[in-house]
This record gives C-alpha cells, sequence and structure tokens, in this order.
C-alpha cells in the first residue's frame, strides 16, 4: 500500500512538473531550480545573476522551511518575489510542483523572463523532484570539501550547471580544484562548471551570460 | 491513508529509538548523534574527537547515501566502524533507528564507550528521526552564515550541543559571532555552544572533555 502511494505521489509530481513546464514556456518564462547545502551561497548569487542579467527581467520563488531572510535579501532588487514556508507542510526538505503551480499565479509572469526558484537549502531531497524548471543548477561550495559530487551524486545527476562558489576562500583551505572537477566528471560528465565568487563578483559574469543565451534562445 | 501510514512509521522510529537508548544503557555505550549540512565538517570533528577521547573507547556509525569516504578517512584511528549506505533505500536523506539497530549488531560493543553516528549530511531530515541517541550534536560551519539557526530550526531544536565549526576560517569571512549566538538562543536557550577548528584543533579539546564527563555520569 506505502509504494503504491509513493508511486501515485510521483506520478502526480511528474505531471505537475510538465504542466508547469509547458504552462512557462507558452508564457515566455524560463525558469531555473537552484539547488544545494545549506548556506552554500544560493542566495548571494541569485542576486548577483539578476544584476547581470539586466535587461533581461527576473523574478524570484523562494523556498525555505521557516523564515522570509532570503526573500528578505532579494528586496531592493526590485524584482517580484514569492516565498514558499515549508513549515505548514510538516517542514518538508524540498520543494514540490504543485507548490510551485500555486506560486505561479501570485507572479505577474508577463514581467518575467528568467524565473529563479531557491530550492530548500538541502543536498539531497530537492532532487528527487522535478518542479517544471527548464534548467537545473547545484551550488556547492569550495569550503564543503571536494568529495560532495560522489558522496551526494543525485543533485549532480539531475543538474545541467553547477556554480561552484566561494572560489574566494581558496587560498585559506586545502582544496584542490582538480579534485572536484574529476568528482564531477565521474558522477555527470555532461555538468557545465562555473567556479564563482558572489562576495567577489569574481566568475558570476560568465555564468549571466551562459543563462542570457539559453533565456534568449529559449525565448525564440 | 497516506496519513495513517505516516503515523505508523513514526511510531516504530519511536519505539525503534527507546529500544535502541535501552540497550545501549545496559551495555554502557553512550551513543551521540552527530548531525549537519554536507561539508559542515562532522568527519573531521569526529576524527579528532575519537583521539581525544582516550583513554575512553570509541566507535562509529557512518552514514551516507553513497561511498565509503568518510569511513576510510576513519581507517587508521584503530577503532571499530561500521557503514551504512543509503542508497539500496532510495538514497534515503536520513538515517533510521532500524539501521542503527543493524549495525549494532555488527559492532564489538563490549569495546566501546562512546559511540558516534555520523548522520547524512543534512540539516533537514535527520533532525526528525529519533535513532535512539544519548545526545545530539548539531555541526554548523561558519562558512554556512550565520542565520542558518533560524532557517533551519528543527536540527537545532531536537539538539543538546551545537559544534560552531571552521572558525579558522573568521578571518576571511564577514561573520559576526554574536549573530549566530543569538540566533541559536533564540531557537533553542538550553543549547551548548563549542566554537572550534578540527583542522587547526582550536577548542576541540573543550568539547572532548565535556563528552568525558557525559560519558563517565553515564556509565556510573
Amino acid at each position: 500500500m506505502e509504494i503504491k502511494i509513493l508511486k501515485e505521489i510521483m506520478e502526480d509530481v511528474k505531471a505537475s512538473a510538465k504542466e508547469i513546464r509547458e504552462h512557462l514556456k507558452g508564457k515566455g518564462v524560463f525558469m531555473v531550480n537552484v539547488m544545494g547545502s545549506p548556506g552554500s551561497g544560493k542566495t548571494s548569487l541569485i542576486r548577483k545573476l539578476i544584476e547581470k542579467l539586466a535587461p533581461l527581467k527576473a523574478g524570484v520563488i523562494e523556498g525555505d522551511i521557516e523564515t522570509t531572510r532570503d526573500a528578505e535579501q532579494l528586496a531592493g532588487l526590485n524584482v517580484p518575489v514569492m516565498q514558499i514556508n515549508t513549515a505548514p507542510f510538516g517542514g518538508e526538505c524540498h520543494l514540490e510542483p504543485s507548490w510551485i503551480l500555486s506560486a505561479l499565479k501570485e507572479l505577474p509572469l508577463e514581467e518575467i523572463d528568467c524565473l529563479f526558484v531557491e530550492n530548500v537549502g538541502n543536498l539531497v531531497c530537492p532532487a528527487e523532484f522535478d518542479i517544471g524548471a527548464h534548467l537545473q543548477m547545484v551550488v556547492l561550495s569550495v569550503t564543503e570539501g571536494e568529495d560532495k559530487p560522489l558522496k551526494y551524486p543525485l543533485a549532480f545527476r539531475v543538474s545541467h550547471i553547477v556554480a561552484l562558489s566561494k572560489i574566494d576562500l581558496l587560498p585559506y583551505l586545502s582544496y584542490r580544484l582538480e579534485q572536484v572537477e574529476s568528482n564531477i566528471k565521474k558522477t555527470n560528465p555532461e555538468l557545465k562548471l562555473f567556479a564563482l565568487s558572489a562576495e567577489k563578483d569574481k566568475g558570476v559574469k560568465e555564468l549571466a551570460n551562459f543563462l542570457k543565451e539559453k533565456v534568449e534562445t529559449f525565448k525564440k
């Protein structure tokens, strides 16, 4: 019985994700699912990307268990932000497409070219749920160590981009870039790597340009 | 139906956790559940703690989705280590007491005073599952930012100790210690804070001494 219910839930998820992807395609809104551990630097990176994507217009859906801190951090950018708190749903460790659907109803989609979804800070669960995004990005900070692509492979397998963040801290860590690169390749040879620091504004432009191209191709 | 099944599962979890706690009490084994984000420094800290706990004897249960890297990192310490991989269970984001029970059967409990369980790297899910430990510790690295106790409150609410790790990186971060202290107090005023760096061997001794006392009181 339990297996049957789980199967039904995952089928619902797939159907909703497909619905979202098609709906947004019709509206010309490119959706990016941003995943990563707590404190990997997702919010800071999204903030910088939004600045650099102009004149393309951005929007954000913020997923958090509790608090609206990340949404507040994005205030002042003058982009539409919707907050989803999972605490009322038992503090869920990921976002589900049904919640994205509800959030989309509240967002002015005609004013958005690129919609970032900041998933719950968690390198495990969000990767299991297709939320209907057109691009999946995993943020991995260098302070987390080189072995994470091997230990938490699913997030790397379902992603198109890995943003290797906080590279300004490299001089103070015993971190081997070639090691993480090799671990990423082993886990998913298709994954595109961007090494960057949002704090020091290093390497973010390259990722922004990549996204710009993606969004423009998508809208054609 | 779904709710009923979930309720039954959580009742099973509670019963198994209680069984484990009593079983270990009888054997004089003090169990510590170590939780935290991927890359927060759990393995390095456990390694250092084991060295400093001597002559008390330690053991480790390593929880990972895939790979045995953390267990390998502990080899050479000459303590019994059991690896639990959750990949065969659908890549579960946490450890469950039933798996701990199986691991306990394989460990030489009579040779262990303090048993560390390194949970899956995840600041959300492990906190939801009582695994029968006598002490709960959450490891939070300073690179994760000051706001995590507010954003992921459950792990901090169910813990007795927070190990604030990687403080050797503080000079390179815009991090306010008083801010994280205040956020910890707001979330759980009972939580005992140890600021430390396993890499630079700073502050670990204080935590080891605290644990030593706990283990000795427990064994009386």
